[in-house]
């Protein structure tokens, strides 16, 4: 993805998180199903810039799309935590207004990126938590649902896995590579702004209230139209030690350096330094997207302007 | 405090909220008590230093010494929420390893900086919230408190007048100036790291879960070996939307501003273009410390090696 530099009018991109994804591990009906899920996010958000709609609205209705399919840890088919509840975190952040929601562990709400919408649209806020995020998706009327509508009987078994092995279980490193981490989206729409979103379910067997980068701005999730919009995805306590999203913008904003430059060295050098496993998608002004991972799959897509949609699993 | 060039042996700083701090508001014996306050926070954390003690336990001794007065609105003396619950939010950042523990919406726990210290040395995790940090603490074997060791009068009669109001009553924007906002403590020991530690009770009044900068690893906490700690303060939502402590350690590793140049274009111009009021306390590699703040005053102190105490308030 590196290397193009004619602007485009708009454009997005999105992952379903990154992890040890082999193609030797992945059977063509789980394949084909994701490559699906995958075209029918990147299209939810690129009919809206083809509309001329906003990227805020682009990267909402793309992660929408994939929290409502079981296949990706994020709304439907989020992971258990210890306590055999679901709790999910999304974030949303308008790169021209620099305005910011998201919300953490928050049960029930069908659609959390709609919610960190909410707040970043409805609220003084920028991130609410807990039975707080709750009151305030039924306070503004966001769909509900009963657990059983985001349980899935794989997660299910994920679970007595990991409580089987007495430990944290850290989705990326689940041991059945059919079903991966966060989702997230990025786009650069026909005005010149940009906006990120990023939603998750966390990590299976997660006890303590663990709270995770995805819905933390700078951590996860970025957008600012002077740089860069970015969604991370991988082992979370690094991406936050590292600050990487906002990382991704300074390094662009005071060293000068394009996306892809910016791109690589977070996510090649800087991240491992850490121990970091994971990878992330970003736009520019420009419209350029890439898409940079350090393990060995990555699910994503992403859809120029006038272009057609593309899909990638493996590196 | 800026253009002082000769390092520093060792150093600390602590502050305990900036706001509409008026001279002419603050007579003479509430002053004392703060002024008193304060220089036992510098004296905790300094007295670390001095025996050859890590930056680390110098911030979390000095904010912990914060916490115990009810003077500040951290730990005891934690301002009131919606449902006169006092749900507590602290970080703490090591320079050295890059290491972070934070806690949001803890209730109950004595020293939420000492939690919050508990994350950073024994959880996989950065970051617990709510119930399940709680569970942490009682699991560390951490004191409680009843809520009647947190609560105040003054606090009751806060939460009261923003009720009447009708309104989230910012505490830094509070009509009696004698109680204000978050804390936090910057160090660098005789080794060379530094480390930051940040605690507060958040905001009067609040609702939904509203988690503010403070338990933010990037926005109201950083350390980095490499760059400066700081502990910032102010309204929140304006330090998230910023990532306010990370931006200063990129100006100054990427840009290569000092912590004084890098602080005054933080704190004078990029936060007021946002509308952010606050400042923050910053410390660099060579024990320069900085205290910037762009409202009517903050509440400070500070200490060099060898040097007598300095503690100050209005502008």
């Amino acid at each position: 993805m590196y290397g193009i530099t004619t602007p485009h009018l708009y454009s997005l991109a999105v992952h379903g998180g990154a992890g040890t994804i082999r193609r030797e591990d992945l059977s063509p009906d789980p394949e084909r199903a994701y490559r699906t899920a995958l075209e029918n996010a990147v299209s939810a958000g690129y009919t809206i810039l083809d509309q001329g709609g906003s990227a805020l609205d682009a990267v909402e209705a793309a992660v929408a799309a994939m929290e409502d399919s079981e296949l990706f840890n994020a709304g439907r088919g989020s992971v258990f935590t210890h306590d055999e509840r679901i709790e999910m975190d999304a974030a949303i952040m308008c790169g021209h207004s620099l305005d910011a929601g998201s919300v953490a562990a928050v049960e029930q709400v069908r659609n959390p990126i709609r919610l960190a919408r909410r707040v970043l649209d409805r609220s003084p806020h920028v991130m609410l938590g807990g039975a707080g995020a709750l009151q305030f998706a039924r306070d503004q009327g966001l769909p509900l649902e009963p657990l059983d509508y985001f349980a899935t009987a794989f997660r299910r078994r994920q679970l007595d896995e990991a409580r089987a092995a007495d430990r944290v279980q850290l989705d990326h490193q689940a041991r059945k590579p059919d079903k991966y981490g966060t989702v997230g989206a990025v786009a650069k729409d026909a005005t010149g702004h940009l906006a990120a979103a990023t939603s998750t379910g966390g990590i299976t067997n997660k006890r303590y209230g663990r709270i995770g980068d995805s819905p933390i701005t700078g951590a996860g999730n970025y957008a600012n139209d002077a740089t860069c919009a970015v969604s991370c995805t991988g082992f979370g306590e690094y991406f936050m030690r590292a600050v990487a999203a906002y990382d991704l913008s300074c390094l662009m904003e005071y060293k000068d350096l394009s996306l892809g430059e910016a791109a690589r060295h977070l996510v090649f050098d800087k991240l491992p330094a850490l121990g970091g496993e994971g990878g992330l998608i970003a736009a520019d002004a420009r419209g350029r997207l890439v898409l940079p991972f350090n393990s060995e799959g990555m699910y994503r897509g992403w859809q120029y302007a006038g272009e057609t949609p593309q899909i990638a699993i493996f590196k």
